[in-house]
């Protein structure tokens, strides 16, 4: 069986458990954390970083490299759109999310989780408000203007887009914050929409808990 | 047509022109460059960044992006490998150009380049010291390995992979640097590889002139 090196709270391991969970993937999961990795890890991931996806002797360290084989061997259900165009832009909303979103939502989930529980320190409320009231906002903004009133961010179906924006809202909430439904109204219903997946809210759910 | 924004310098607006020379697909170019941009091409490009294809109202403001849907409207010469695990690792190849490559020689470029031709500035010799004797070595070691005894990265074929990681290595040469070939024997003669293949070389002999 394939493994997964990567601990569950991290936004772009959980993009690649929400993928195996869609297309029903069994595979073994090694927690492994971000920092302090040992020297067999790093010939694994020459960058340090999770998660990576280990098949016999391939090694693949990077989560949309991951997702993107995980369609090879398991096409169904799909997470690419088929058209060309509407295939670029899932891509370009799975990137948006893997810069944009997760960075902006990390600042506020590092101060109020990971301080916390992993360091034993409190939270910088400064950094917080800052980023709540000055980083998050024009994210969520451009995200309520995409999705506008469709189900899903690209062609009325879920694809490997609508996980790469949502995946850092669980970390969010972890922070104890979540989307202002009366600020960004198609936003909030969204990222409801995608974690009451059957499969997503599995993973979601787990992670929350 | 479609037009493509972005400066030629830039290592990923590059990654794109290579592409596009290989598949032979005529587009017209703007050169936007990465600061200081106006209102309405954020709109295009969220993150700020270049290049962005855009071809009607189709808009993909990401290089990985761009290539991945020319391969879908000009599937020939394919850049991407067909075997799933291939595949995933020229992806790889390409992200790791995207990030450990780019970062680690744009360092040298930014001063001795983009300081001197753009800033009017001296470079500082002492971060491009510390960058050539402590940055660039593992990255150079890491891709040397790889290479081996392979005429390309992934599969003896030419693939996205191959422009991910050499697209840097024309900064470098702008910056007055080159890959030692008495260190690095194999890199620097995969490098050569790529860059005489007839598109890439008009590609690169443009940059470097």
């Amino acid at each position: 069986m394939s493994t997964l090196h990567g601990v569950n709270l991290s936004p772009f391991v959980r993009k690649v458990r929400m993928a195996l969970a869609e297309k029903g993937i069994a595979y073994d999961n090694e927690q492994v954390v971000p920092f302090g990795q040992t020297a067999e890890f790093k010939k694994l991931s020459p960058l340090g970083k999770i998660p990576v996806w280990q098949d016999g002797n391939l090694v693949l360290p990077d989560s949309s490299v991951i997702i993107d084989y995980l369609e090879r061997i398991e096409p169904s259900p799909p997470l690419y759109p088929s058209d060309p165009a509407q295939r670029g832009r899932a891509l370009w909303y799975e990137e948006y999310g893997d810069t944009a979103v997760t960075s902006t939502l990390t600042t506020v989930f590092f101060q109020r989780f990971v301080r916390k529980n992993i360091f034993q320190q409190e939270a910088d409320e400064e950094i917080v408000k800052n980023s709540l009231d000055n980083q998050v906002p024009p994210v969520f903004d451009y995200l309520e203007g995409e999705i506008g009133d469709n189900e899903y961010l690209v062609g009325g179906r879920f694809s490997v887009g609508d996980i790469g924006v949502t995946t850092s809202v669980v970390n969010f909430r972890l922070a104890g914050e979540s989307i202002d439904a009366d600020r960004w109204p198609k936003l909030a219903a969204y990222v409801e929409r995608v974690f009451s997946r059957p499969a997503i809210k599995g993973v979601v759910e787990g992670d929350l808990s």
